[in-house]
């Protein structure tokens, strides 16, 4: 089983332009397990289009192809499905007449450019009234789907039409997926300690691919029903989790601030923040969650020394004997916000992000981090490599891993 | 001439990842009149990897292929180079002595997976020392460019290697580039703005994308000097400067926070943020500037209203007559922030980024910024459109340029 989507337009293969859908078909096809093997895009070029409408359909059981419908002489779709497939060009007297009766509705002429979203390889049928776009079956009866370019139209007749039929035609059985978020592995030591794993679980797969500086576990698995689906993909996750459970930060897709959010909100705690080398990105992250109003009260972003005495009360006798980058003032500066914020936890981060700062004892990427609780303050020392941004992305990732493994109590 | 960029990866077919490579490359390339034909996007299947890698071949002038050079068994991009090529698969010398050399400086054994990324065929070059990656040049003088599917190692290679040899190698004459980063005007505008512009200028090509709250402007002009090369693109410039004077943020391709950063060191100023619904974002972006700790005091993230009063002196009478979200509590903001951080300059932002918190007299998206500086304050309102992501990127794009903006003098 094979298919594969097209995706038509100079503006999309000059770079101008982000394409959202393919990736959105990819996302609703791939799991549906239809042979997805890949997309393409290409220019408005009438043989170009021909040569891989031709060669694509020679080497799959259905196509998508986006874009090009329009009404301008840049859309060449319609022409080049005709060409590719050895079929007459015509006006599809169905489409003609909604065209007509939609322009009649609006008070508007029918003009010989609107006139052309009626033409259609003969024996191809319109998918939907409010759009451009057909569909049509060809020798040995693939299914290929033209659908506008337009984003929601796109997206609309993806949801209608193509998965539920692409689906019931191809689909085997019933799938199911889970999601895993891990954080301080690299993905060939997560590859290493999954190797084996998807041959004890029947219908399983597991792909997994960085998203800086997480890695995430794409989880599924097919079976004869929906529930023998969950149940082996429950199997498959359980045994992910076995292995590497150290690094795990969601047991699922949302965002680790989404996570600490709910735990936060559940157990009605507020938080204060206390920033230094991620000057803000702590902050920025928590407050991506909507409601996130309800337990953060306040950040302070000391990116120096003076700021940390001033705002968090940090002792200049523990700056000038252990340094902003200690334990010491990682603690300090978390009860400090606690305190000051009034608040029932306060996270702080105090670090070398680089590339400057750095010294042998204290190398860029050494990064303290302090969490102050009713009854205590902890502290955690970590060492990240790579350079500034990545140095500041990890540290706000390990702060918000820290302040969860608290709130979940490990 | 015809070229192609190849994408390899599951995690890009399954739709899961939104690819930026592609766009990246096509961006960069297209201009430069390689004749980008397109680009396509396969998953993690060696059979398939080869067949696509022979088939572009046999009908391009040169390719640039991105991912599967990891470290883990679903990296195949090496083998299948070779296996297309008919090449035996090596370990690089040179390849693996940076790697060792790499992981020593590290603390860090080499393992076998790590060692992987020296394989690649025979006859391939390295192409950075500080990634995986290689470029091959085969039968005909084709060149084949092989990098990492990383995105901030994609484009610095694009930009060191592909671009310049791609360009020297097929372009014609002498190119010079340029780039002007816009903000406020959506990429269709901008189209309208600028149709037409291109065929005032010999040799000059423009293109132009969102990265979003940005438009792009990537501007290039060839010509048989490199003086003239560098003239027409000068007069390209100037003529998107007077078409879009009020959407410009850089002249250049440095992210706006550079900017300001320069502004700041050369006027000798230091730089206080009051932040409540950007959340932290400002001072990200502001400290992800290598150095900011020169002109960077302090940041409030003034989250809730007690913050506000408490943190930055914001009067109480202020928040219940005209509330959080107004022009004179964003004075305050960044009159407080100014004083109690001994700052020459503090920026403030004050905002609704939904979805929660809108009302017809202040709609979602509604955000007053602050700016104090010597002599007084200054206030500016915007209503920005989106989700809550993009208000906030909005309301931190805005506030870099409302600092900006005052720096050069507006």
């Amino acid at each position: 089983m094979r298919g594969e989507i097209l995706c038509i337009g100079d503006e999309l293969i000059s770079g101008r332009i982000s394409d959202r859908n393919a990736r959105y078909a990819a996302g609703r096809l791939w799991p549906l397990g239809l042979g997805l093997a890949g997309f393409s895009y290409l220019g408005d070029d009438l043989d170009e289009i021909v040569r891989v409408l031709r060669q694509a359909l020679a080497r799959c059981d259905w196509l998508v192809i986006s874009g090009g419908l329009g009404t301008t002489e840049d859309d060449l779709t319609a022409a080049a499905a005709a060409r590719a497939l050895g079929l007459p060009l015509i006006e599809h007297p169905q489409k003609l007449a909604e065209l007509e009766a939609l322009l009649a509705s609006l008070g508007r002429p029918l003009t010989p450019e609107i006139r052309r979203m009626a033409l259609m390889p003969e024996g191809a049928e319109p998918l939907d009234p409010r759009s451009a776009g057909f569909a049509i079956t060809v020798a040995g009866g693939k299914p290929l789907y033209f659908l506008p370019g337009v984003p929601p139209e796109f997206q609309r007749i993806i949801e209608r039409r193509v998965a539920p039929e692409l689906g019931a035609r191809f689909g085997s059985g019933h799938l199911a997926s889970a999601t895993i978020r891990l954080f301080g592995l690299g993905e060939s030591e997560v590859g290493r300690r999954l190797a084996g794993l998807v041959n004890g679980v029947p219908g399983a797969s597991l792909g997994y691919y960085p998203v800086f500086p997480e890695v995430i576990l794409a989880l599924s698995a097919r079976a004869e029903t929906p529930e023998l689906a969950q149940e082996r993909v429950a199997e498959l996750e359980a045994q992910c989790l076995e292995r590497l459970a150290d690094w795990v930060v969601v047991r699922g897709s949302q965002p680790l601030e989404a996570r600490v959010g709910e735990l936060l909100k559940a157990a009605g705690l507020t938080l204060a923040l206390a920033e230094s080398c991620t000057g803000g990105l702590i902050g920025h992250r928590i407050t991506e969650v909507a409601g996130s109003s309800a337990y953060f009260l306040r950040g302070y972003v000391v990116y120096s020394n003076p700021a940390k005495q001033e705002l968090l009360g940090v002792a200049a006798a523990t700056l000038a004997s252990h340094g902003a980058v200690s334990s010491q003032c990682a603690a300090e500066m978390a009860a400090g916000a606690r305190e000051r914020a009034g608040a029932d936890l306060a996270l702080a981060v105090t670090g070398i992000a680089g590339p400057e700062g750095g010294s042998p004892e204290k190398p860029v990427g050494t990064v303290w981090f302090g969490l102050a609780y009713p009854g205590g303050v902890l502290t955690e020392h970590k060492r990240f490599a790579g350079d500034r941004q990545m140095v500041k992305l990890q540290a706000a990732e390990n702060a918000l891993d820290l302040l969860r493994r608290h709130l979940e109590g490990h």
